[in-house]
């Protein structure tokens, strides 16, 4: 193996275990940021959940904004990758739909990104937090358009496609606020019925059900 | 007309303009915490706004304790009404769920309880709070029991009450964080609009539509 190979090989190694490392920093920021609040844990209640000292704590991460930062950024570019992938598909649009948010809902309640580190967007100083907040409205944005395509094919009941997002939006993010990991329900079945009752509601009632709502 | 019934007229006249009085501070101060956050607000703004000296404010509320008490206790009376009506209801259950949920997206909207102050529970000294709570768990408990009753009659599709509740909740609770009175919509529009749609969800989808979401 060349020279070169090896450095390579050696750095990548390097890069997937200090990239393991942070995971594991996030899952303990994640536990301390929603037993205590974000405004309430330091730095040095994360290294000693995450089994590190400060010092080391630094080396990965140069103070909690960044850790927050870190779990929110990650957590949309699951949901945008979820909007991509639905983008590309070939069913319709309650299929789709139904994707994209088991995957919002999915990342609000991942022990790592989720919880009370997904909703505390104010909480991030102004330049970190204009680029999370133009990340999410990429994501409302997307959302919305699969809203009024399905509602163009009739697919889906004619409603303000920005006033439902925005329901949506709402039912998964506070999610955030009342699940706890451990429970009657994993998150991914949490996020499974929370994404099928979303799109259920998009789905145009039969005249018989419109009587029986009266 | 007898003197005692003078007093009587004269006290409730007086205690009518003071409700009256007090509806105008919360109206200022739900203001104010929406623009400011209810951290960043003071006796002082509210008073202002309300066009008030600071020493007449504290004449009628005590603190922004207080006013904060009031606002979310004022909002989870209107919905512990609506439940009360639908309960006495006779109608379909998908119908009286329907106004439960109109009346809490009209509470948390509503220029005078609504907004930051609706979700603003934690921000309250302990007592309060606890009563908050509490009253904030009837509320709850009542919603679900709506929503197991639908099930039971085969109105609702079948699903875990607590979750969906919750996702309820939280599609109506959240629009505090992003509705601005005097937008395209009116208050009263985007109740009805987020209470149809949830209780869409709810409704069961026929088999032409479970084919359809494939």
């Amino acid at each position: 193996m060349s020279r070169a190979l090896l450095n390579q090989k050696t750095s990548s190694r390097r890069a997937r275990r200090r990239d393991g490392r942070r995971i594991g920093i996030l899952r303990a920021a994640a536990r301390i940021f929603r037993d205590r609040g974000f405004a309430e844990s330091g730095m040095r209640d994360i290294a000693e959940a995450a089994d590190l000292s400060p010092a080391n704590l630094y080396h990965y991460f140069s103070g909690k904004d960044e850790i927050l930062y870190f779990c929110q950024d990650r957590s949309l570019d699951l949901m945008l990758n979820a909007l991509a992938r639905s983008r590309r598909g070939s069913d319709g649009l309650a299929g789709r739909l139904r994707q994209v948010l088991r995957a919002h809902a999915q990342a609000v309640l991942d022990e790592v990104e989720g919880g009370a580190a997904h909703l505390a967007v104010d909480a991030l100083p102004d330049p970190l937090r204009r680029k999370i907040v133009a990340k999410r409205d990429r994501y409302e944005r997307g959302l919305r358009r699969l809203v009024i395509e399905g509602g163009r094919r009739g697919e889906f009941v004619d409603c303000d496609a920005a006033v439902t997002t925005r329901a949506m939006l709402g039912a998964i993010n506070w999610s955030a606020t009342w699940y706890r990991p451990g429970g009657e329900w994993s998150a991914s079945a949490v996020a499974d019925m929370i994404a099928s009752y979303l799109v259920r509601g998009l789905t145009a009632p039969t005249d018989a059900e419109r009587i029986r709502e009266r």
